[in-house]
């Protein structure tokens, strides 16, 4: 640890350590499809089914913060978080759901995909063996780089949150409620991280680069519409 | 397995596994305090502390519900009973807390009395070991047995619905919404258990039979104000 | 924290938190009774079939220790532990059921009384939330307590190593190989709350004194032959 | 389910839903390099440190085994792969290590690979979610094709047993200490899913699947030196 690694923030940390990373996120043609509003829908079809599957995991990686967690507000928070998924954003997937046609009958058979079943049982590892702590850094690299990644689009694309289609999608991530949330997200883990050695940072620094190179697989995936 | 054991439903052999163990809750001197009204003040505010430190752990087991659960509908139940306990139950708690006086102070610096913990960790114990249908049977003793107490407390002693200090405990345990919460979760023992072999039903009683021991020792805690 | 509690080691500070607790075993009749010579062979035999239960859970405990551990040789440490227990520690008890004439149908059909699966939930729920300080805190009452009550009989009792029905249990107990494995435990301890706040401390001590707790529980329970 | 299908055991059933994939094993060309004792040595200087760490999450899942397990043989069965991974297998990888000058600090430093430490958490975390014989599903996969690879080695290249570097590799995955540990994992399969329902069996396909899928990318990552 150099002298002022003191004075900065883990999250400040972690941010850093996945700059060139996350770039590949905004570059990535899914993404640039999402933001420029021309992406084929077959490929959003693919993502939203395996997105979907993918919140029913993130949940009980939450679910696990809930259990694991000493303080009863940190408890609420967790559970307060597997509640805005479950009945939050989720919404917006089965509004596209809807929009796509895609049914229940489809929901309830479709299979993850590798890639994503990699990501989740990563985080449900973690969430089995670790702390609070480690659950947050696992949680935090999805929500955070969505936020960014909302935040880019519309910069660089400021009628996408009009566009027809994919203007649902942009508006949720970059609403007021979901940032708010990122940012609780993002307090909590400073909390959580206070205290810790730098031998306890580099591990939360690993997981969170772990589940960021989890997110580029998500990316091309999607892309690829690999199963 | 007698013949006609399969068309007895679950939850109806769980029930009658534990009649005698019920009707010592009903004959409790702490229960009957609280239907005749005339309960002495600390042994409720020694209970309601350490009610409180339970409910904390009883969401926890919830919590391993949404975790271990495959159907989403499943996670939702268990997930909506995590925040029903934490913004719900508990502020029945919480209104009492404020009435005795039991400062946030106190609460946080509470220790779980032995009985307390043995139950608890016993439950989360299952929790991580088992499935949902055990979690479920773990979960089931307490939910429903109070429901008992309370709709054995209204028909002994109607006025205790009204009675100054302890009418509102008797009134959450006989509201409708505490029932519907309960019924809900008999109706998924059913469910989670309609193709179990006699083996597996037999690790259910034992688990629920078990649960039902704690209660009585929760009771004789409460009573004793026994640390 | 006073200022000399820096000096003192865990394991020592441990040890001082439950004297009150280990003294009442040393004067527990089962005990005495062992030490003596003369405990009633039907309470031996109670205790023997729940002790084994025992060991089963006690050695899970063990496995999640396997599992939590970070360094390999940690994990060896435990892996060790959890065959010496299935294969060492459990052949004295097979001995003495062979000699009591507990037959195999007996112990498959045995059920753990309620004060042994307190006990052994309550280590397996600390094993599934815990680290492995944690664990080894939950693991150390049973396994150092057995030390001091063995070494305490052959001071009061020499004769009890030669006893012809409970001398092969002193001796189990008192034996190089069993101290040595206990020390090991001890120096573990130490080892993984080395740099551990007073408020981490304090958790071990908790979960120290409960484990210490219901060990005083199973004395109770064996004499009584409580099911 | 056809109707032959309740004939054939379900470790036949995993057996045969993978032999295109473990059959790109026998093709892939680092297996083949083994074979014809060709294959660079930095190569496979890289697979022995990767498969060395994977090694230690190997036993985790071992131990969560033992820690799901009711019946007292298959901890013991558990216990004993545990013991035999941590006391056997890596002896062959010391042995290696030793030869390849991959010095303690080395290893200790070492990080697991993206393909491997996915490969591993996936299986533990089936390991936290799951009973014994989801377990069992997730470990049979790189047992057992490990096997069929040494025994096809053999087959095709028999002077590979007496390779001067490789043949002590060959020699330990076709030793009947091996195949004896990877027959007994196969009985236990079968014994353990004898009464499962078609979901079940569908659901420890899926599982034997995904993790024959981990090892083909294993093996493409030890190939490519992927980090």
């Amino acid at each position: 640890m150099t002298a002022n690694q003191k004075d900065i923030s883990v999250s400040k940390r972690l941010y850093e350590s996945v700059q060139e990373i996350w770039e590949s996120y905004h570059q990535h043609s899914f993404v640039q499809g999402i933001g420029k509003g021309d992406l084929a829908m077959d490929r959003f079809r693919f993502y939203m089914l395996q997105d979907y599957l993918y919140l029913y995991d993130y949940a009980k990686v939450f679910a696990l913060g809930v259990v694991k967690a000493k303080d009863p507000n940190l408890m609420r928070f967790f559970a307060d978080n597997v509640d805005q998924i479950l009945n939050g954003e989720m919404k917006i997937h089965q509004s596209y759901m809807n929009r796509l046609g895609i049914t229940k009958d489809e929901v309830a058979n479709a299979r993850k995909s590798p890639a994503n079943d990699s990501y989740t049982n990563y985080m449900l590892s973690i969430g089995f063996q670790g702390d609070v702590a480690e659950i947050t850094a696992a949680i935090l690299s999805c929500s955070w780089s969505y936020q960014e990644i909302g935040s880019r689009i519309v910069s660089a694309h400021p009628q996408s949150l009009t566009h027809d289609f994919y203007g649902e999608w942009v508006q949720g991530y970059t609403s007021k409620e979901y940032v708010d949330t990122n940012d609780a997200l993002l307090v909590m883990m400073d909390s959580l991280a206070r205290d810790y050695s730098e031998d306890q940072i580099q591990n939360l620094m690993t997981i969170f680069v772990n589940c960021s190179l989890y997110e580029r697989m998500f990316w091309d995936m999607a892309w690829n519409m690999e199963y």
